[in-house]
């Protein structure tokens, strides 16, 4: 059986496990207030090119979405997403649970647009009710998509400049943020989000870490005490140094960007395979997750040998999967998984 | 100028505001523990045709909606309602403030439909991560509907059946309640409701009482201790027996049906006027809501002598407006405003 | 049967009555944008001496609290208050359920200190660990306290210099204002509570109205939107005239103290012959509520002549219990209930 | 330096490290539902002497706390807790953020007792008005205490009677729950634990896992879709192995309470040394955290050479600081600090 079911079905990265023995019977301070989360913030400034980047260590990709959102409404106001968006779909009501809505506008594989969001401002603010009515806030969205696709940097700039005339902070979900970083055709680098965004955060659980989320504030002030917001989340972690050591390991002589690359390089190679044995794609594949349309029949054989995630029912009752690679996807179980397609 | 921008302009029925003067100074124990609530509560009992149904006096319909819907739900359920409805638009967040998602589904003229409610319900459970997103955990629907639309009989029914079959309760948001009863062609009524909901509201704050809306579930025990959930809301009255005085009255020879009916007779006369002239709904005219599609500088040049709210815009850049007529409107002002279309 | 319970067993002043009918057929625009509240704004502003303060009208106590509370703290901040506090005790939980703890410090009779003020904040903040509690974001006191005590003008200045120091505004429950404003020894007047507290409520519900609560904001700007706040609490009232026409009437010819006034005479007499008669007081009597201890079985003997609210239990298995007046208490009743004491 | 700050300086113990190093390339389902999970639940449930107990593996104190409490308490309810229970001083407002208040009771050593939980919940449901205050609606303690007291059998089960009594569960919050298995002078076994308690936590973070507190309801169903509650909260791992792992592995061969054995012995040899030397204990040591009372400037020079927690002012002006032992002590560290003292 083959598992290209998720990009977090592994461990970590070697060199993070190794670390992490090798500092185990140290003795630091608790929740993140240690020489390796310091050590980690520096590499993390250092890659993002703003020295001056407030940067916070959380757990998992839920929590830090629940915690930032928290930390930056009032409490009439919603955070804007894609109708697609992971807080709008797949978070069991955390946003929610924090008081506040999230107000979906329609999206393109997974991505929003600038021209869309501010049609939706502009109606928004234009409506004489717009006080009785939950108030946009903030902008979210994530980079790669749920869907595996990428904004260019133009498209970045542009939702910036929006998100800038209505004065909303802009939130960029960064999960699986290295695959974004490492994908081929991408004009987007750690620089470009830090210089666009109000806060975004470096995804570590799906990318090369046991678990752990960076969030950064490029532009420091923006949140006062957010470590006490993170506190209320439950999503301080005791032992916070696990996460200073694993940021740390992974802006270490550009690891993160390194084992990202290489999940992208097994998904081209599956896409190639693909392409050439007529598969159909849901969505054109930029990063490390392909989706693909299946015959109910076909996606159930197929199951059989490969375990994969099966996403939704395309409109004609075929079946959407999808399979991801990443940083830890072997060579040969690429090989052995084109063998039986 | 002449107003109809909605059905809550004026103060309450004369009958009303008697009973409240007459009674002003009698002294009675807070907080809808007193004759008057008890009296209206019998009315209402008997009016909806369950002898035992639990009665609650609340002051407003977002405060109504909230508190309803917070003691139905579990932390991680949401509330299914139209996209349209007024707890998914027009309560500045009340409902997630309690914690809850409101699950938008398609609508037609304001109205959900059975066999889209059942697709939706039958789609979320059938995800294999349905544990990791907002849970259809009760059904909400208005009656008449935010754009003045009705239900059937026979569609009511067929909602109340998808929600038992999925152990979910169906709240009717009766805010105009007065209005769908008191229709020309509708087979609704209180009995009906009663008989198919697990809860809803009269409203009185848009028939004919200055305030107020009472919360009928028509099989007590599904929610302990509502007062409680109710003062939590700040949605208990000190001086309770307003509520109690003004739903009596309501509630005593058929008042509440006939001071609605008079405003469905004045919403036709306007509607046949409006048709006669060639005026285009944007919806199909029900109750007392009538919304008309208007070139913009035509209503702008008719907001001069007459007040409407200003609904939307239409797709193709006109404007739609809403015209309410209410239990107060006069027949002169009808025939002042005919003049004026 | 007398009544002693409370004081808002009765309607409203018969000139509100009076101005609420004269005025119920007027048509008006919802939601508190009317004229009279306009009308009473200026009143409410004249009185406080502070012409630019922004005046909101709420309809009851609970409400109003936890409204104007979310409405100042940050997610991670509670309001300092008296263990006695009415919002930490008599509220249902409003304030958890915007997600706020009630920080209890010390009270004397009800009332919380400058000196215990101080002493709570910098032992809180001379607390390493303070990152990880419930931060101090707000000082709530109710004047007079649900003991019928008073602040002087010293001690409330003394307050506000400690919330001064440590930024933390300094929000004043005047449920019970009015007799507060008109007891015999206070040297508090309406200017002296705008300008030495943040934000304040002038109670309607206990003096004189049917309901309703003008939150007063001496300084404007400090909250945003303060409308989309109220309205998420189900706070905004539909017919919001209501609200305008109650505290206009109230603010004209200086009706709002002068029958405050009368019900601290009441109370006076009553005093007195309590005093005569040597009934021991619980708490000494500044406005209209008397606070006695009785033995059990002459508690449960006056019980059946006169109502009053069993307060809690001395520690000595006395009863505590209270009488209290207001705006309508009559001469003639205070005479039976003295012949009966 | 010496560094007895806490419990949770050092990572995990070295047999928790090893088989997470051996298992680190497999892959498994996310979430906790893999087989390391399993195997974890099953050795848990047997310790604790109930086959059918539902387990759940969260990430840390806090987290858990928040998440149990919201899942059972409806939202005019609380949880009673000791006033120095860690939810009621060092969550940052996490139960609060949930919608509910924490309701403290006087405690001795940080323990709460059958007598006055019983006189609480009497004297709170004698008030007439109690539907209007946050109800009691379920009873928290932990054990090991905050001050590293214990609860002996009986005075567990006259607390479990009393909870009986009133249908409130009772939680019990094991953070350190080692530490108080292997005390010396303990009859409480997980096994009393569980037959007691309704839902408790198994504690790991303190006692030898990098992070991850097991929680069991020992009789399952009490919680409808506990996951999604955790989900929620930011508080489903997505490698939930790692849990499964750590837990596993502490519940093999007895090592949770081997480990936390080797705590006890060597906070019972600093005790030991403590009472020759004269020192004064502000609390009697039964775990591993013991407490002293010193000058200030006596803690300020062991300050110099030992890391403690400098836990609370004593009310003479002395300095209260905690030294901590845990299941990474080791014994030349001791002797070390030995002759500091």
């Amino acid at each position: 059986m083959q598992h290209f079911e998720s990009d977090y079905l592994e461990g970590a990265h070697p060199l993070i496990m190794e670390r992490l023995s090798a500092t185990n019977m140290e003795k630091t301070p608790g929740y993140t207030v240690d020489v390796y989360c310091d050590e980690a913030r520096r590499k993390i400034c250092k890659a993002c090119g703003c020295p001056d980047a407030e940067v916070h260590f959380l757990v998992g990709g839920t929590q830090t979405n629940s915690t930032v959102i928290d930390a930056l409404l009032r409490p009439y106001e919603g955070v804007v997403a894609a109708q697609t968006g992971h807080i709008n779909q797949h978070e069991a009501g955390a946003i929610e649970a924090g008081g506040h809505k999230v107000l979906p506008i329609p999206h393109e594989e997974g991505k929003i647009n600038a021209a869309s969001l501010r049609s939706y401002l502009e109606g928004f603010f234009a409506d004489e009710a717009y006080t009785h009515m939950v108030n946009p806030g903030m902008v979210y969205l994530s980079h790669p998509t749920e869907y595996g696709t990428l904004y260019t940097r133009t498209e970045l700039e542009d939702i910036a400049a929006v998100c800038h005339d209505y004065k909303l902070p802009l939130f960029l979900d960064g999960a699986r943020l290295g695959y974004g970083l490492a994908a081929s055709n991408t004009d987007i680098t750690l620089e470009t989000i830090a210089s666009t965004c109000d806060v975004f955060y470096i995804g570590g659980t799906k990318v090369g870490a046991l678990f752990g989320e960076a969030v950064v504030f490029p532009r420091p002030g923006i949140v006062k005490q957010f470590v006490s917001i993170a506190k209320q989340h439950g999503a301080l972690l005791a032992k916070g140094r696990l996460l200073g050591i694993q940021f740390s390991t992974l802006f270490t002589d550009g690891l993160y960007l390194k084992i990202s690359r290489h999940a992208i390089l097994m998904a081209e190679r599956l896409r190639k395979t693909l392409e050439e044995k007529g598969y159909e794609f849901f969505i054109r594949p930029q990063t490390n997750q392909l989706f693909i349309v299946l015959p109910a029949e076909k996606a159930e054989k197929l199951g059989r040998e490969v375990g994969f995630s099966v996403w939704e029912k395309h409109n004609d009752g075929r079946t959407v999967i999808r399979l991801a690679t990443s940083w830890a996807t072997k060579e040969e179980d690429i090989d052995t998984l084109i063998g039986l397609l």
